[in-house]
């Protein structure tokens, strides 16, 4: 058990932000909410999943809809009261903690307000290890735990609980309530048991969160580069270090779509790199070549400062150095492959390891 | 109390598909549920509004979305005990009744298969007396009952608790659900206490229907037209009789639109009709001039048999009587008007009361 107040929640919404791989939402606005919530309810206890019991009712919470949205649209604060009134009176059982579903600027900090506003524990874990656009992406789903019961909530007071007969029905129903609520919303989903966090999610999301954002910002007060130390400790590689040139973007059935083009700097000077994006970074080539792809994680930092930047942020002139860092292993399974690969995002192409990739195995 | 058997379902199967304006759903398949549900489980006890408690827990039960979609896509047996379990469950207490909201060839049945399955009487009352294409426009929705919280299931088995700020956006988000469902969905809605069915609802419309349907039926048996009976017992006008010349139809966000051109016989030899609708029928003109217009009710009839006739099955060279019957008082006031009057389905003329319009009061 570890409190964590508002040192460990900066830490944790910079290192998410980089977890998010361009999604998840803006840090700046989950750290607010996050940082709000604890300087009024105190400190949230967070429990690694070995040390809760295995019939605890665990709630994940979240953000669902378009990031860019969300910017301008802002929760309330009384949607998790709500939310979790509304699954408690459904499920007919207390709520003993509540969890993130991704790694993200949002997605990682709205469970800390909740948590601390609710005055619950949040468990030390994840189901993604990194943040991904549709809710059917989680390590939960490969387990075939069901999304539903769901609950979704706006600013504004509507509410819907859903009961789904699969989870892709609860993504669809979701998120066409998502995009006539207005565009973002507030869920709770995946209710699941104890036993279940310890055998499906991704445990310590938040305290690998926390450290890496403990590198970015000891780097911004001795003013050195953290970028060799951040690959030390995620197993990651530099793909590219570039100048943004264009960016096209398109907001379209709930998400934000789009693609960067980048012309190298430094090193890379004379290349080129293309980065694509359905709310998270899902692929990027160097002149032409994939160098990373979904599930891997592909993160973006600012040049200079090495902060994570959301695909929001992307824009004409900002220097970026492109990091590629290996997911879950969860997530290399078949069933993981099918439901987050290249091909699920309509790319003619077969994942491959990033590690592989970079031995040079693949070059295109 | 009165028991409902087959040959009492039969004759308001017919009769509610006059009230239901062209809309309301197939009166054919609504039949056949309910009086299959009435073989299976017995005949249905129908009361009076005056006799209820004024605590009673009353559920209106209802399809929703676009007839021509239902046709195709019948329910399975399993959504209500579903919808009314899930009510039962969120509101934490036991459903005393359930209730038409509208007068249709479905909607009049549905509540009756429910009831049999259920074992639970029904109220003779409705909230529309007549049908409409969206869910706010009810007598509940004037006298500021909600619809929400409301239930919608599909025959796959998914299923949504909504809880809406408003009616219009309880709507809202069941329309695009039914949309996302394939079209057509059950659900509970409106529950209510037996005190606001005593002032708020429409009473009588079942035994009203019943009246309708077994003028209907024994003019088939007799071969008597049964016209005029049918005008004075509905206070209602003849407007037209002519063939069909030419049917546009489209089916657009959960909805069918459409026209009927026709072109005038006997009497109305020369002249011309159009009917346009929006799954109910909405205006009716002849020769140009406005003859009808929401909410007083606009029915076809086979001009032979006098069976009422839906949109869905008005086609080329069959040959139709148009009716024109005065709805509810409960409309014509200015809530009511602004809630389905003409401008609210887009068209610039004012509402104008059908006995006025025939008296040449207004002929344009």
């Amino acid at each position: 058990m570890i409190k964590l107040g508002e040192e460990a929640i900066e830490n944790i919404a910079i290192g998410a932000a980089l977890l998010g791989t361009g999604g998840g939402g803006d840090p700046h606005l989950g750290k607010l909410m996050a940082l709000q919530a604890v300087r009024k309810y105190g400190p949230v206890t967070m429990l690694d999943p070995l040390e809760i019991d295995d019939d605890m009712l665990v709630v994940p919470s979240a953000m669902m809809g378009a990031p860019s949205v969300l910017v301008e649209k802002i929760p309330n604060g009384n949607e998790f009261k709500r939310c979790f009134n509304a699954i408690s009176r459904y499920l007919g059982k207390t709520v003993g903690a509540t969890m993130p579903i991704e790694a993200g600027g949002i997605n990682s900090m709205i469970p800390l307000a909740v948590a601390a506003q609710m005055g619950l524990p949040i468990i030390d874990a994840d189901g993604m290890g990194r943040a991904f656009p549709e809710l059917q992406m989680v390590t939960y789903h490969l387990d075939g735990i069901t999304a539903s019961p769901m609950v979704v909530t706006d600013e504004k007071g509507n509410m819907e609980v859903l009961e789904t007969i699969s989870n892709k029905w609860a993504e669809d129903l979701a998120r066409v309530a998502t995009i006539t609520m207005g565009g973002s919303v507030i869920v709770n989903i995946y209710p699941m048991t104890g036993k279940q966090v310890k055998t499906s999610a991704i445990s310590n999301i938040l305290s690998y969160s926390e450290k890496i954002g403990a590198i970015i910002k000891k780097s911004m007060q001795t003013g050195c580069n953290p970028i060799d130390e951040l690959l030390d400790l995620t197993k990651g590689y530099l793909l590219f270090k570039g100048k943004i040139n264009d960016v096209l973007r398109e907001t379209r059935a709930g998400f934000n779509f789009g693609k960067a083009v980048m012309q190298g700097v430094e090193e890379y000077k004379g290349a080129a790199f293309e980065l694509e994006f359905q709310n998270e970074n899902l692929i990027g080539r160097k002149d032409g070549a994939v160098m990373a792809s979904v599930p891997d994680l592909i993160c973006c930092v600012d040049l200079e400062s090495s902060i994570p930047i959301t695909t929001e942020a992307l824009k004409y002139g900002r220097r970026v150095a492109v990091l590629g860092l290996p997911c879950d292993r969860k997530w290399r399974t078949p069933k993981g492959i099918e439901t987050v690969g290249p091909r699920y995002f309509r790319y003619d192409i077969d994942y491959v390891p990033i590690e592989d990739r970079m031995k040079g195995v693949v070059t295109k």
